[in-house]
């Protein structure tokens, strides 16, 4: 034993950071259909589940953040493992926001299971799945050092602006139409905003994807 | 020379670093006072100088990672060094969203300058002051490794979803008063939704500060 360092090839350490970044990935994304399936089913005990479960992400953040430190530490990286290991940093707070924000739609889930639903909740699954679509392929492309797959997610994107747009304007109409809704409505319109911060967050993920791999920074490249 | 190694002392590198992030947070500070002002004084002009310095603030954040990258790379810091320069790569993304909130508020405030204005902006001011006050602590919290600093910052994040509490009821009753008022009062309530975030920002850098100064994780204690 040397400075306490770990005899396993570096290789097993990076497959047991991307293995449970997946494994994170994963349960974010369940959480956000479980949050959308709740609002939409009317079930409230399944939107508490959610919210009892974004524990679980939260140890997941302060564990994953623990190995990346440890393996700075003691395997000291270089080159593109290192970029991988600060990006795995990044990464890890955009999913524990993520988790965040489906445990934010689930509460609004259960306030909105008081009221009548508006026409608007029914886009939020289909814009839910395609953040979770654009999050699963995030994640994949990290792992698997996909760029032309980060490429794709930070195009799907545009869609969910779109989706937003769309719902945006009916809230407006329904308010428009009978002011007493106002509550409820902004609840429907608050659960859409979720969904596209999440998506927001999905992108930085891609973007970190092109960074470990091209060892360059395209973020703001878009827009700056 | 050896392996590239720099013949600083390492404490240079992190005052440096310290500086860099100082220059960062005082950046996106004066654009959430210059975003408010613009949506109070009405002064479109104002904010878009907002939303185009906003690029400088993106250009900081590719150098201080890059920094933070080359940082762990040659001189391989140990313990607290070591979750300093971890934690900076995730406050330096945090400082880099609090401009985004900014800029999204400027974007807002050029919206706002067509109509004339609702009674709950004259909110927004003293919320965005408290929220730049928790900002301008944290982050000296951070640098001067003061955790009771950034226990109050912590603290201080209630007095921001009071102000945002009180900002919805007004907007809400605006909105039932005159149904016709709904486009410009939900991009007053974004605003203050912004300044809710741009908190929510600051508190993830407090609690870097208790994470770096006692070496353990202080995240999700309050709320799991």
């Amino acid at each position: 034993m040397e400075h306490g360092h770990i005899y396993r090839p570096f290789d097993n350490d990076l497959q047991g950071l991307k293995n449970r970044l997946l494994e994170m990935g994963g349960l974010v994304e369940a959480h956000i259909s479980e949050a959308l399936r709740a609002l939409v089913e009317r079930d409230p005990e399944r939107a508490r589940r959610v919210i009892e479960e974004d524990r679980a992400v939260n140890r997941m953040e302060l564990a994953i953040d623990e190995q990346c430190v440890r393996l700075l530490a003691l395997r000291q990286p270089a080159a593109s493992d290192l970029r991988f290991v600060a990006a795995s940093l990044k990464i890890v707070t955009d999913l524990e926001r993520i988790g965040d924000l489906a445990r934010n739609t689930a509460d609004r889930a259960i306030a909105l299971c008081r009221w009548p639903p508006l026409s608007a909740v029914v886009d939020l699954p289909a814009m839910g799945e395609a953040a979770q679509r654009m999050l699963r392929d995030a994640l994949d492309a990290f792992v698997t050092g996909d760029a032309a797959k980060a490429e794709r997610v930070l195009a799907a994107d545009d869609t969910i602006d779109r989706w937003l747009a769309t719902v945006f304007q009916k809230i407006t109409s329904e308010i428009r139409r009978d002011p007493e809704n106002v509550d409820r409505a902004l609840s429907t319109l608050f659960i859409a905003k979720h969904i596209e911060r999440l998506a927001d967050h999905v992108v930085n993920v891609a973007e970190m994807v092109l960074y470990v791999v091209r060892g360059k920074d395209v973020r703001h490249g878009r827009s700056t």
